[in-house]
């Protein structure tokens, strides 16, 4: 008998912020799959966890098609929601490789993700068009980060940037704010939200001529405002309208 | 004695993509305001209704602020996420003509805005860096969309667009999609997703060469992929990587 997989999202770490059908796919699995801290986040009495390193999303992704094909009704459980910087496309391009698995009884359930979280808390800093950046290179050559940075700029989009700054590439994030202040000026107002709904929750709102990369961390969602990006009172937010 | 604002997302229409303190919030609420379908959605026995028309958004921020600065516990609610083309940017701009209230005590509730529940439904095409656009041109010119089209093109964004189409301006969809068309190619994957979650549910999926404006309507989000979206199976997805 074929099982199934719920690929879940459990909100960015407030118990309040995760969805009802995610809890509902937790409460009937079998087995949970993920990145360690996620899957002690996820657990449930009933199912077996299967924690796993991070950086190995791909072989983790065909670890829980496995147990799905076996039989399992399996959950794959991602930070925030599982289709942005997450395990969604890490399943799907295994899946790729597995036709014989192509009939899986396959699910994707949303989750608030980090930049929605974190808007939340200062405000409405994505209130107009805004893109989501992941600024590692582990999976992408730098220069690309470098070229989208450059033409998020010209657009005029306000910006979040994904996993922004890692131990393994420190002066990345340094060149990163360098090139957005000579696009987009000193005065740039720029938010470092760390671990949002956390107990270490940590949120700074300053502009990119005062802001330092050590203000980041791999656990930091960083915002990026837009030429309209201002404060009001102790909010920040990005007008609807455009002139 | 001051009241309390909240501001919250429904999340896209299914009740199980809502979050807890979302339900919470609404619990508790005295008052409940917002676009007519949207209060119904949100309506608890405990709370008055303060439905309003579309495109009311700066006057319904105001009445939300009068109700909480008169007592109430208020719940401003939007559909999907209330900070992504919705009423939080609305309630930061009236604050900002009121400094007597920026005191207020003011929360934005996040929620699973439309383009994560669209991009769960198949698959994951948000997979990878992109950007969120919307495509009404009532509080921004026609001109600065295009731009931003352009732009998102040359960066290789998988690109979300709201409000793509209405009644009131048949023909700029089908701007945008000649704009697409030439700037990515035919075979460009891009899904129409509409009312997600909701009982008239329809989701198609086409390349740019066979996409029809009329696949679109207000109800709808469209995604566009980038240039390494593709099919795997039933699913859509955009890998992790970029070469």
């Amino acid at each position: 008998m074929k099982g199934s997989l719920n690929i879940v999202g459990l909100g960015p770490g407030a118990p309040g912020q995760i969805t009802g059908e995610v809890e509902f796919a937790l409460m009937a699995a079998t087995d949970i799959v993920g990145y360690g801290p996620y899957v002690e986040r996820a657990a449930t009495p009933g199912a077996v966890l299967h924690a796993s390193d991070n950086r190995v999303e791909l072989e983790r992704a065909h670890h829980a098609l496995d147990l799905a094909a076996a039989g399992g009704r399996v959950v794959v459980a991602s930070s925030g929601d599982p289709g942005v910087f997450a395990m969604a496309a890490a399943v799907f391009e295994a899946l790729e490789t597995r036709p014989e698995d192509h009939g899986l009884d396959i699910h994707v359930l949303p989750g608030v993700t980090a930049m929605l979280a974190a808007a939340a808390r200062v405000g409405a800093p994505l209130g107009h068009d805004f893109c989501a950046l992941n600024l590692s290179d582990n999976l992408k050559p730098w220069a690309l980060i470098e070229k989208r940075l450059r033409l998020a700029a010209e657009a005029d989009f306000a910006m979040a940037f994904y996993n922004p700054r890692s131990t393994a590439r420190p002066h990345q994030f340094e060149t990163a704010l360098a090139v957005l202040r000579a696009a987009c000026g000193p005065s740039r107002l720029i938010v470092f939200a760390r671990a949002v709904g956390g107990a270490d929750e940590r949120i700074e709102v300053t502009t990119l001529g005062e802001a330092k990369a050590e203000m980041a961390d791999m656990r930091t969602l960083v915002i990026v405002g837009s030429s309209a990006t201002r404060r009001v009172g102790r909010f920040v937010y990005t007008p609807r309208s455009a002139p």
